[in-house]
């Protein structure tokens, strides 16, 4: 019997240029699509492949089915925007293979996407042409106290700083706050660039200091990047120098 | 008279199922490449095409000679491995442009690519699934004393991480000394992934303790991935959970 994988894909951050072949060739050979509804919406209907999309706060239920769908023999993809590994699907399914021990013989290949954060930085430049950081601002999975303690170390370490789920109808409070404590660690010259829905039709994105950064600027679309203290205009991009110190 | 871009394009890790369509459709109108000379090596040689391969040490020159032949109105694509943004050609060409005011009416576009940690991370599982910083270990464009810095805050912060360029021929020492700062910051259990030329023939992966580590199982080809306090194995993977704290 030919072993079936579990693909978890990344399907990038929404221009169809920006999908890789390999995910297209294991979108093809599906026989069912998982994923949170807008990321599904993606995937064109054929004969023989099931859409099956799902609301964002059940990562580990949708994990859980996308496991039982491949141990029975289905050729699955669980579809994620950008990358799988950045905070999307990726580390969902591996917890629902942790918990069931059921799982344990279900082979799993991940394809990497373009995550979010390369797509914008790409748009205005090279903002992260530096160590930089990558935090998920979102406090469901993680007490709020840590977040602020890693835009401090952050900021003192001089890493740029990628924030993916900056902000949202639940949590309309704390891009506030980290704008807050990047104004105490950076100054108010430091760039700011709000990226919304960045290759989509509905991209919109703006450069601003930290003195004119405010939170209303994003929303859950939005992945947020803040630059070091090098990062600088030139012309009409923002890059980030390979020198430092 | 049409603007014809400068791209600065992304050939991912070496897996040609990697390349966006975008990139490809760049590649395929482009009349110069211009890169490094394993870069450029990736690129299939055809009739109206020019080929310029240079030395890794001469980004600059490099940048500076795309420039020149896109404001002379050819269709130039510069090239870098993986993501041009991340350590890659990007903020070259954008340092090049500051220093001469003659380009400053060149257009450039970035396009994205599948930067090497997010291939590695991929390849093992999802290290990378919870907050992570991504670190230069080369010290030719900043104080050694820098890097060892932000090793120290970045583990405090909790961050997983990612090491480009950590060991070459010229800078034998240098991984050695991190993996040193390491063992004192998080102990010896913490998970270490070297991920040689991933996705190409060439590719070698291990994942071993923080104890076991040694700056030998690295080259210049390799990315070092540093798992958070809660990365661990799940069967033949390795995974960073969603959750912290």
């Amino acid at each position: 019997m030919t072993v079936t994988p579990l693909v978890i894909a990344g399907l990038g951050p929404g221009d169809e240029a920006l999908i890789t072949p390999e995910v297209t060739a294991a979108l093809a050979d599906a026989t069912d699509v998982i994923g949170y509804i807008p990321y599904v919406a993606r995937i064109p209907a054929r004969e023989g492949l099931t859409l099956h999309a799902t609301d964002n706060r059940v990562e580990l239920e949708r994990a859980t089915h996308a496991l039982e769908l491949a141990a029975a023999g289905r050729r699955v993809v669980v579809v994620s925007s950008g990358d799988p590994g950045v905070f999307a699907m990726a580390s969902a399914v591996f917890e629902a293979v942790e918990q069931s021990p059921r799982f344990a013989n279900v082979e799993i290949r991940v394809l990497p996407g373009i995550t979010a954060m390369l797509a914008a930085a790409a748009r205005v430049g090279a903002p992260l042409g530096h160590d930089f950081c990558t935090i998920n601002l979102s406090d469901n999975l993680k007490p709020w106290d840590l977040v602020e303690r890693r835009l401090r170390l952050a900021a003192q370490a001089g890493f740029a700083m990628a924030f993916y789920n900056p902000r949202s109808a639940s949590r309309p409070h704390q891009l506030a706050r980290a704008l807050e404590i990047l104004r105490e660690e950076c100054g108010p010259d430091r760039l700011i660039i709000f990226a919304r829905a960045v290759t989509t039709p509905d991209e919109r994105i703006s450069v601003v200091t930290l003195a004119e950064a405010r939170a209303e600027m994003a929303d859950m679309r939005t992945v947020v990047l803040v630059g070091n203290e090098a990062t600088r205009p030139v012309g009409r991009y923002v890059y980030t120098p390979r020198r430092a110190g």
